[in-house]
């Protein structure tokens, strides 16, 4: 079924224990499209300048995700960010963020995407998210994804948004920022009342809880000794799940609970490796070889 | 088949932010022997003042804990531990530790208990713990538990008990600081190298990983919203797997991973009260009841 990701292609800057990797290709619709498009075809939509090389265009083509609604904007520049991990990679810093041609972009989604029955918007500002969706009124199943930024500086815009989608998908602190609470499933059962009907709180390396009508469904991370760079993880991870469930056509929970074992499967590839360049090397087949190690990992029968 | 526990039995003083509890039974022998209790007869070995009323022995006996080798010292206080954990329960301080009769004590294991095939060496002094290891040449499977405060404090002692056991249980910073290795995984397998077979890394809120022969087992801990006292939930997990493994009679890593299940069925109950009291109150039918439902929000399929 046709899926489409909606978010910021980037040039990311990356300093972690195993080196640096500088203005590599990064952003949170690239991870979540290469995810997403390991099980399905994906039509992405995204603003980058003039300075977007276009290798980056032809090697996601390869990938079946069509770049049409990828606009070069005349004079400008791509999305940048730079950060570094602490050498246990239990800490992030945000060392810049240019905006550029992400801060105010336009949102009009292609003709030919108009009837996208599963949709993914990646991180971006909620107004941005919210004319996307008015664009699509055929979707089946629409998930969000957030950030501290916009949940403390557009909170009423994005509790918006959140009554427009399905899922919502965050991080753990993000969960407890946006509802003032530190129990996750309290939290993650707020958020349910608020809109989204299913919720998705991402613990990194503590794997992810999915939460649907109260009911939540706990999946732990794959444990690995091989992380180089945690960059993009949970957009491969949301990436991963909602390309998955595009493929199987359906909307339900069970789908979800299985795109969600997906999901960490893809986004546990991610971390191996700065930029995309792991997520570029794998099929389908690698994936399916480690879900099956990682599901001995986490069977007790 | 017989099951050994050694360790503390203390006194209590917890603030959280549902109230405070004081002077209340404790200490991590108290939670390991009630939480096997559940599934087999456990025998007590601890040190505890004339301070200790008669009362908390009684009912101990009632769960079929053999209490003969809880010996009360003459002149002796009970050991006291003071403590408070932050209102989001993510972090505790440690406001008062008195050893007293849990100091220097003897470890004689009463002539009865000296056929104990299954044991558990609750979180003690190395040396206490190598010589109750002495008297039991007929252990099938021992566990040992330990705390920051032997690793910095007794490290020689402790690396050399460590070598006369099965198994170790610590928690994810106990891990790290053995080791100097932030990477659980890595962290566990050097353990392993260190002379267990079996190592158990208990991550709280986010579960535990299980270690043997490199391959790691992984189980998330059951999400709730009640949290009253965390107190004890580590002692009542590795309380819960021995206890249950004890009753199969078996030593295989299949029976270990259904132990660790029970661990965090047995430690969520804990957590919901003070003291011992939800413990004290529950039955093996509620931990099967508890244990559907855990296994129902852990399921994919």
């Amino acid at each position: 079924m046709s899926l489409l990701v909606v978010g910021s292609v980037a040039f990311d800057t990356v300093k972690t224990s195993h080196g640096v990797a500088e203005e590599v290709l990064g952003g949170s619709a690239t991870y979540c499209a290469y995810a997403a498009s390991l099980f399905t075809p994906v039509w992405l939509v995204s603003p980058v300048g003039e300075d977007m090389p276009a290798r980056h265009l032809e090697d996601m083509q390869r990938r079946r995700i069509d770049t049409t609604g990828v606009r070069i904007v005349k004079g400008g520049k791509t999305f940048r960010w730079a950060g570094r991990y602490s050498d246990d990679f239990l800490e992030r810093t945000t060392e810049q963020v240019d905006l550029n041609v992400f801060e105010d972009y336009d949102t009009t989604i292609p003709e030919a995407y108009r009837g996208a029955e599963y949709v993914f918007l990646a991180n971006g500002a909620p107004e941005a998210q919210r004319a996307v969706l008015e664009q699509l009124p055929g979707r089946k199943l629409a998930f969000l994804d957030t950030m501290d930024h916009w949940i403390t500086g557009s909170r009423e815009e994005l509790l918006g948004v959140m009554k427009m989608v399905d899922g919502l998908v965050l991080n753990d602190e993000e969960a407890r920022l946006l509802t003032g609470e530190s129990n996750l499933l309290t939290a993650a059962r707020r958020i349910t009342a608020m809109g989204p009907r299913i919720v998705v709180v991402k613990k990194g390396e503590h794997g992810a809880i999915l939460i649907e009508d109260g009911r939540p469904f706990v999946l732990p991370a794959r444990l690995t000794e091989t992380v180089v760079d945690p960059t993009g993880a949970g957009d491969c991870f949301g990436g991963g799940m909602i390309g998955y469930v595009a493929q199987t056509g359906e909307t339900s929970v069970a789908a979800l609970k299985r795109g969600v074992l997906y999901g960490t499967v893809i986004a546990s590839f991610c971390i191996e490796d700065f930029s995309l360049n792991r997520l570029k090397a794998i099929s389908l087949d690698d994936v399916e070889q480690r879900r099956e190690e990682f599901l001995a990992m986490i069977s007790w029968g």
